[in-house]
């Protein structure tokens, strides 16, 4: 980018709005993977406006443009590996638009912190599930581009779920709109599906519909504790195809456990194969009953040695401490993490349990694992010295070893990290060239100079 | 298409599954809409393979393909506009494949009927919401193509909230996988998602991947009498945001109710400006009294006047008679009906229904609305003597001014029957040149010689 194209920029947003100092190029070349790469200028755009004319003119001067949010992605979707600019759009694109109460639903922003949002609607009786690990900060935005899970996907589902409309501009400079402020929508094809989950390669987000559901008024929270790995595993999908749905199911496995009592020592059962930690939701007490009750009767059913309720909110937090500090904890096992997070059908993660343990032993490494079971989407931690290039060859290997399982037993490299730079060498064992091609005929639909986020997803 | 063609497709599929004999040639040349366009073949594929080697022949040779479910759509879907070849997959490729308790999921082939598969599952436990008024005949394959909907779209969504992954054969002949058995999946852009309500103009689809629920085990089933539309309305999104979620909340205007009356006796309320007919499902009795208790309190906070619950089978089936009758029952007021499945945010259904009867004086013609409130989609039904030209077009003009004030109330121009060719017209009326551009951009990308079902959606 020479001259001339800042000044250019910079007349679009305003002087302030526009930076190509180094202070602003290195705060805004990081991601959550630690890798580092230099935009050649940090855009903040006021509006839909500002964006429109931002693409337009870098469409023109074929000029590479990263979306960004909160640039808290663990796969590397917000980071400019080919330089151009990041249109970081959570400064001023952060509002909260409208909730409306009559039809359950809110618009907003792209720059608007998922937790924040979350903290908004249910100040007025409202509810918006998605919540992923990285709600404190990460954007809604980011969310609806990463497709972005949480604990409470297993009942209410993940951002796709709730996304009823876009407002997006194209590479071109052109607005759109997708989907409506309706539950059913059928004319045209269903665009505002497909930008989810894309990753910002297809266009920039400039305002999302939400669907928001009625919060529910009791929660209750449950611990099962299991003699092996296998047991718990089995109690999850038992459970889940008994007529239950609980809200979440998450797991930590006996690394998992010992990691988080070495650090935080909260008497948790240091020599059991795994833990089961559930929750469930309702209006009813006798709903609560039911669900609670169904959990215990198949997790007992499953081997389960000890069931542990927790009703009141300072239970609840004890119970959920443990899987709330798994990921931190684990980093005892070595300075490198590779955090992984596949998905495969629920009856599959016995199985899948068992032959990561075969890797880990196989390549010497420890994998910690935890997660969200109730999904089928198990968080594997291929820990190593990050400092010693053999370890660190080692961890990939393990990785890759543990894709090609995910792919086999039916599952998906990603459940909720999507692909970016970190996951994009290891697309063919999912995908074949056929269906390779599509994606990138879908891209040059959308993008036909590729000036948006390219070289991510592997295309 | 010249006779070599037939050979060649002969050559694929056997002489037993390609035809093009006048009598094949009719069978296939309607659909819903009444309307007749003979193709030029009729083909039977009998398993992915047949199609892909099907459509790669087509693709070659540029002849025109129309896949075809059960023809029982609204909106032209299925008809062959151009010719060519109807591809019909309702005679071979309908099995289910398997049904996965463990993972609470099922495969099945395109051609399976949507009711034979509801009635699949709920045999072992299982649950599978859609259930478009087309049920008895209308297949899954079809359903996915459209995006159908149904009566209980309220709780628990459409056609798309149950997919979980596609196989399809692309125009190119290449077969192609989206979408997993995983509740969760970010790998690669979301293929299935825009298959979805594509209508059989990307790729045909041979393979469905449905979610399940557990079946449950209690229903109740209750109607309100109002003396106005806009008391029923606001009592609609009234009941709707107070957080209850009823599986299906039904309307029947005035006309509709007389209509009923008059063919058959039922002792409705013939003065009552509009019934609500509303049905909650659960486990426990406590739920259901909970929600049924809910709506009965805000339907008289809204103008009720005769509020009436019905609990055995035998209670149930009378009060939905009403509504499942009531598309029959309207053509008591010509012999044309002009239907359409607008679709509006539950908060605007009293301002919709208001001025659809403005439009009704304006042009003097009757138009009887019943449907799907519980998600804001009206059937409006505009009816006309179909043998009056000047009558045709008065009801032309009606319907083009109804869509205008769906969209101008955020609204979409189809909830569930599609674009096809009958909506195709109005196109404009909801997407911009930028939109329609993006969808024709979409379509090469998947079919760069326009070969699959061409001219529809108002591409």
């Amino acid at each position: 980018m020479n001259e001339q194209h800042i000044k250019a920029l910079k007349a679009i947003v305003g002087e302030e709005n526009c930076y190509d100092d180094i202070a602003h190029k290195l705060a805004y070349s990081y991601d959550a993977t630690r890798n580092r790469y230099e935009p050649d200028a940090v855009i903040f755009p006021r509006d839909e406006q500002d964006v429109s004319q931002i693409l337009a003119y870098c469409n023109t001067h074929r000029i590479t443009i990263t979306p960004r949010g909160a640039g808290s992605g663990f796969t590397g979707g917000a980071l400019p590996i080919n330089g151009g600019i990041i249109l970081a759009l959570e400064k001023h694109m952060n509002k909260i638009l409208e909730i409306d109460m009559e039809n359950m639903l809110a618009r907003v922003q792209p720059g608007v912190v998922n937790k924040k949002f979350q903290q908004a609607v249910e100040e007025v009786g409202l509810f918006y599930p998605p919540d992923p690990a990285s709600e404190e900060y990460s954007t809604l935005g980011g969310n609806v581009s990463e497709n972005a899970g949480g604990m409470r996907a297993a009942k209410y589902g993940i951002t796709k779920d709730f996304v009823m409309a876009l407002r997006a501009v194209l590479p071109s400079g052109e607005i759109i709109r997708a989907g409506k402020k309706t539950i059913k929508d059928v004319a045209g094809y269903n665009v505002a599906g497909i930008l989810i989950a894309s990753e910002g390669t297809l266009a920039v987000i400039t305002e999302i519909t939400l669907k928001l559901l009625s919060k529910p008024k009791l929660r209750q929270s449950a611990m099962g504790v299991f003699p092996t790995i296998q047991a718990a595993m089995n109690a999850v999908y038992k459970t889940m195809s008994a007529g239950v749905t609980p809200v979440a199911m998450e797991f930590l496995d006996n690394l998992s456990i010992r990691a988080v009592e070495e650090r935080f020592h909260k008497g948790l059962p240091k020599n059991a194969g795994a833990i089961l930690i559930t929750d469930v939701d309702g209006n009813l007490p006798e709903e609560i009953d039911y669900a609670i009750n169904k959990i215990q009767e198949k997790f007992y059913e499953n081997g389960c040695t000890e069931f542990k309720k927790a009703t009141t909110d300072s239970e609840i937090a004890d119970l959920w401490f443990a899987r709330r500090n798994a990921s931190q904890s684990i980093t005892i096992y070595g300075s490198k993490k590779l955090n992984e997070d596949i998905t495969v059908p629920r009856s599959k993660l016995p199985e899948l349990l068992e032959r990561i343990e075969q890797i880990a032993q196989k390549y010497s490494v420890v994998v910690p694992c935890f997660g969200h079971t109730g999904d089928g989407n198990v968080h594997t931690n291929v820990m190593v010295d990050g400092n010693d290039p053999k370890e660190l060859e080692k961890g990939h290997l393990a990785i890759t070893e543990i894709f090609k399982v995910a792919i086999e037993l039916g599952g998906t490299l990603s459940g909720e990290h999507g692909i970016g730079i970190a996951k994009a060498p290891f697309m063919p064992l999912a995908f074949n060239e056929s269906e390779m091609n599509l994606f990138r005929a879908i891209k040059k639909a959308f993008d036909p100079n590729n000036i948006l986020n390219g070289g991510k997803m592997g295309l």
